[in-house]
């Protein structure tokens, strides 16, 4: 696990590359000469929540409605929506689950463009989808996925920001902010902080971690990740929804990692904050803002672009911690690489 | 929160009455004759669950692709989706937080047919949107909704399948299911197993409630009660993500709440529970389905009127444990009734 986290600044640098850049490029190009008018993401576990980072992308930066779908709506009761205005875009490192597969046959009989992105271009999930783009990550060791998580998040973004140009050509600021990702990514992965935080939680019951808009995706990472490494039950929630009712479960015996980065989201956790204060939560800030007493801190770039850097020391918290409790983060109980569900 | 609990029943006969359900099938018919491509519900906590729900309701009975969209791309990030084939719905038992007018504003704006879902009809949500459902549940007592959520899954499936008939009127045999519920939910209401078990959980640290297509929106209900009234860490995942990952952290010492029905959610929940029981976990199985050694059984329908049913006694074990705890559920710390997120 700790090999593939620090593959992550190479991952950013090869999906970057003219021969992954331009493949993505054309896929981007046959999107926006199709002209979805909603797009529909489809996936599970942690390739779920790069899928949540693409819809936000897809709502703020294409002005498309954007949704995730239940896979078992298709598999189970046998619903058949009528897809014929919508890219339904299937994530999944492995590419094997057979439920999404049947969700994106489903949908592309029903008219739908569909769009496989894996990390196994041979899998079935490409085999069955029109279009498909490989995140390019390499074998991943772990059961944990980490790299292909950052790199599903990194090849959404390059497709989203493609279909906005039109042409699949990325504009060259967006170009010059992207070359700038592996760089970044080097120097967060240098900062030895989670290593050190990781001891506070060695005994912790339970943990919240909460975050809005793009760093909503982080958060619900975060928490997976500890859960599936660390036996944490970690629970998610956006900012907002936190004080919509499981605010009342925080108090000082229960830690908060709350993502804050210096755009909007964050701007509007700085509100949540104060709540978290109030009920004594045991709070760690996340992300680019320079707010709370305990932080990871993080290069400070474009809101849109903080997930690709956010999560990598939560990636490192969650391998600290494992370690610190004596578990085997690379063989988590219970678990498989590839989970075939339908 | 007692007296709201017991209310339900009752709550049911009132929204099945001539007068609401009339009200209901018009706004029914309406949706019907502007024939939407697709549907978006935004909602945030308890609501959010029924919401959740129509989504499962609205693919799967009407054809129509469904899902949540996440306010604060349009709140926060200015996010302005082109909504004009849409059904937008606002789903709020206050109707005043101004995050969801927002967003119905917008989608108003785009040209989307609006929807307001609430049990205040001189909301906020009410004014913005163009149709409106009230849902008649009464004053809620007590800060966490109990009966304002199963009002709005009734109104919920009432509307859903009054689009389906195209008129708005229900046909006789929904009728016949419908009417059956208030003495149904009663009958599962004076069942007093969830009193009785409630103590199992005295001092449990953490929870995990599981679930497929219907039931996952009352795993995660369930889940927030919990959190809501007991403080209790309690962590909703569907069924198959839950193998996808979580399954790592269930072990003996994580009592599992799992909804499993008698329809193609619960038969594929039969998988679930032999992979819980492999990692020994504490499992303890809510629903229609004649599995596991410890029940709460609620009267077996079809699974789509499920949910109406299957919260009932989580919601009593909620209360329960929140007594045997020694907390106050109808105030739990650090909350209020009406919640204002942007």
């Amino acid at each position: 696990m700790a090999a593939d986290i620090d593959e992550q600044p190479a991952g950013y640098e090869r999906l970057l590359s003219t021969e992954h850049a331009t493949a993505i490029a054309e896929v981007a190009a046959v999107v926006a000469d199709r002209r979805p008018r909603h797009v529909v993401f489809t996936a599970r576990g942690t390739s779920d929540h790069a899928a949540l980072y693409a819809a936000y992308l897809t709502e703020i930066r294409l002005g498309l409605p954007a949704g995730l779908a239940s896979p078992s709506a298709v598999t189970l009761f046998g619903a058949r929506p009528d897809l014929s205005d919508a890219l339904v875009v299937g994530v999944s490192q492995s590419g094997g689950s057979p439920d999404l597969a049947e969700v994106l046959r489903v949908a592309r009989a029903s008219g739908a463009l569909t769009l496989a992105v894996t990390n196994n271009p041979d899998s079935p999930l490409v085999e069955t989808a029109e279009l498909s783009v490989d995140i390019a990550a390499g074998h991943e060791r772990a059961v944990a996925a980490t790299k292909t998580y950052t790199a599903e998040l990194l090849a959404l973004l390059m497709l989203v920001e493609g279909v906005r140009a039109g042409d699949g050509a990325l504009p060259a600021e967006e170009r010059a902010a992207l070359a700038r990702l592996p760089e970044l990514a080097a120097r967060t992965l240098a900062d030895d902080t989670p290593a050190r935080l990781a001891p506070r939680y060695r005994f912790a019951a339970q943990l919240v971690t909460t975050g809005r808009g793009y760093a909503y995706p982080t958060a619900r990472e975060a928490a997976l990740k500890l859960m599936e490494t660390s036996y944490l039950p970690a629970l998610a929630f956006s900012g907002a929804d936190l004080l919509h009712g499981p605010l009342a479960m925080t108090d000082p015996d229960v830690p908060v990692l709350a993502v804050v980065g210096s755009g909007p989201g964050g701007t509007s956790m700085r509100e949540v904050l104060p709540r978290l204060g109030e009920r004594r939560a045991d709070v760690v800030v996340v992300g680019s803002a320079d707010v709370g007493t305990t932080r990871m801190a993080v290069p400070d770039v474009d809101e849109r672009y903080a997930p690709l850097l956010d999560i990598l020391p939560l990636q490192r918290l969650a391998l600290s911690l494992a370690l610190a409790r004596g578990e085997d983060p690379d063989a988590p109980r219970g678990l498989k690489k590839v989970t075939a569900t339908m």
